[in-house]
């Protein structure tokens, strides 16, 4: 049986703040002596999600909670999601259909199983409390949080104090979500730093049913590859959780060093005492960054793949950046007629057919800026009439094309 | 059939504002076209009232529309009248059983009904509709209004700005108002100068559901006798429906003069144009104020009672202001034996137990500012040993009881 005090050390790993820690530790004792698990929630928007490792971190805790022996409750958000945005001012929060919310359920199941524990978690749709609720218990719900406390969110007193405007019914989302928790009895929620209003608001609506407050337990935003924003598809510095070995463990050998403990902390399972006899050899010296890189790409890998795809990959890494080489396996890539012309291929546009590239303006972009090669060579050719079958296009360091003409 | 000039001429009347003329005049000619009565609101909350002459100012004004042929539609707020103040702050607001509730709507319906006409009266209770809502309808009915305009209230805004608490539910209160003109169609809604921004919200909400806006009509306050503060029972400057024809009508005469017009048009049904003309007599000299004001006694005393009653309490106040003497009829009052002692009769007591002082503080200043006679003798003793059986007894100018020893 894991102690109280080894079980804190691993759920404490990574995290921006626990709120509070004196009420887990109550908790994970009362858990331990009744033989209970604790009740670990997540709650997720219906939206069709595409995961990465950035959304990955709250979900890696929750795996290690259930390691620890505690169950997820996973929350589908598909009331507010059937509603959508009644005021009409938001276009990105279309009403979705009963069928809709079901099917992004199913898809966003089969990703988060990717990290979590299936048969420790729970999955439940917040329609089955919500929608049971009649207006008089909305106003009773309501009746105990005062405008001005739900103002200091800093979403909402940022768009007050700039006169934005707010629907009134923006306020229930933070009641609804804290509702979730007495719905289904919650010992933890997890969630993102930017939660933190909302997981307090859970503390709160417990105690006004009668509940023991729930313990918030807020993780850390992610940044991407870049090292600076925070990791998102549309920013481009995302490592996808469905990426191929290859890819996935070039890209995280790709952070800064800088990120490397936190990408150890986030993004793996790690126990957090090899994670500080890390930290310790990196800084002392005795810890080459390149192989505790190399390690933390591995361990990712592994995550999401296996060990022997980790280990493959990590070879042909070696072989292409160490030994200068070309990968063992270039993917082959039929060029598309309407894009070859008498003056020859449009290279922007195989970029983007190819994938290597999201659109034609940032094609044109790696073209300029010299990151295309053809066998080897570096081109800056917008129509190249001289490539031809069995060609190998790079782009960058580490995507490699073989083109069929 | 009456033109929609002169109905217009009869709405106006006394009103303080409404919203807008434009819309009123629309709804009038299209009332007339189709034979259609108009749909007038007024909302009351089911709380066991004592009506009084300012209650009366908007019931006055429906009598009116009722006698233009169009429907009144009482709404009783049985809703929010059971769900109380759940924040618990406030203690004057408790939950109500449907028992209280309906119990309070008989007693208000009694009172209404000596002012408005039961036969042009639809009498609904908004748990009807408000009780049907789920969590969704509510945030589609929140979702149109904006926390900054609903901030904009008078109230809310006062009390945001002192930092004062307010509940999120509070915001729910105009909202459901303004539904309630939605679920029965109003085509017009009374109410006080303070209600402006609910009826405002009223026709708001009926534009969000696809319905034609109702007209805001709004009633100015009445001020009480002492014509200074609102009538009020709490100030004992009121003039209660229930009153006996020689009280009331005494009552009315001791208004100040620079009042009577105010009290034409808002505690009359004359017609505006005879008021104009009462109004045009008293600046030019050629009626007499306190013919004006008889005048006035008598058609509220006729109001609610009868025009012989009212007719009577008018040669009695004559008989006792305007001869010096004493009214015809004295009631008796049998004086409790536990009031008299060795030093003779309590006479605060007396007063209070007569019904002629609300508390023996009260009694004791009256008999201090020698507002007592005994035979028409002022008297300042605060024990009478001297009072007999048949003595009269006054306070004031217009109140006398007959004591029985």
């Amino acid at each position: 049986m894991i102690s109280i005090d080894e079980q804190i050390k691993i759920i404490s790993k990574g995290a921006d703040e626990i709120i509070d820690i004196e009420d887990l530790k109550a908790k994970l004792e009362k858990s331990q002596k009744e033989g209970k698990p604790l009740r670990v929630k997540l709650g997720l928007d219906p939206t069709a999600p595409d995961i990465h490792l950035g959304h990955a971190v709250v979900l890696r805790k929750i795996k290690q909670l259930q390691d620890l022996g505690h169950k997820a409750i996973i929350i589908i958000g598909d009331f507010t999601g059937m509603i959508g945005d009644p005021s009409g001012r938001s276009k990105t929060r279309p009403a979705l259909t009963k069928e809709e919310v079901l099917e992004n359920a199913r898809t966003y199941q089969e990703q988060i199983f990717k990290v979590i524990d299936r048969d420790k978690t729970e999955v439940r749709f917040n329609s089955e409390w919500l929608g049971a609720l009649d207006f008089s218990d909305v106003i009773v719900l309501a009746s105990k949080h005062t405008v001005a406390r739900m103002l200091e969110r800093e979403d909402f007193k940022k768009r007050f104090e700039e006169h934005e405007s707010i629907g009134i019914h923006e306020f229930f989302y933070p009641l609804m979500q804290g509702y979730d928790s007495v719905a289904i009895e919650a010992d933890i929620e997890l969630g993102g730093t930017d939660q933190r209003f909302n997981l307090l608001m859970g503390r709160t609506i417990q105690r006004d049913y009668g509940q023991e407050s729930q313990v918030a337990l807020m993780m850390p935003l992610l940044e991407g590859t870049d090292g600076v924003e925070k990791m998102s598809k549309s920013l481009g510095n995302y490592i996808g959780i469905y990426e191929e070995p290859n890819e996935m463990y070039g890209k995280v050998m790709s952070i800064p060093d800088e990120l490397m403990i936190k990408y150890y902390e986030l993004a793996t399972d790690i126990h957090p005492d090899e994670i500080s006899k890390i930290k310790a050899g990196l800084e002392d010296g005795s810890y080459h960054p390149r192989d505790a890189k190399m390690r933390l790409a591995r361990e990712i890998t592994s995550l999401y793949h296996s060990e022997e795809a980790a280990q493959k990959a990590e070879e042909q890494f070696k072989a292409v950046f160490q030994r200068g080489g070309m990968p063992d396996e270039i993917p082959t890539f039929e060029v598309p007629q309407d894009i070859i012309s008498q003056e020859g291929v449009d290279m922007a546009r195989l970029i983007v057919e190819a994938g290597l590239a999201p659109s034609t303006s940032q094609a044109r972009r790696l073209i300029s800026q010299g990151a295309i090669r053809v066998n080897g060579e570096k081109t800056d050719e917008l129509k190249n009439p001289t490539l031809k079958d069995q060609d190998v296009v790079q782009v960058g360091k580490r995507n490699f094309i073989r083109v069929r003409l």
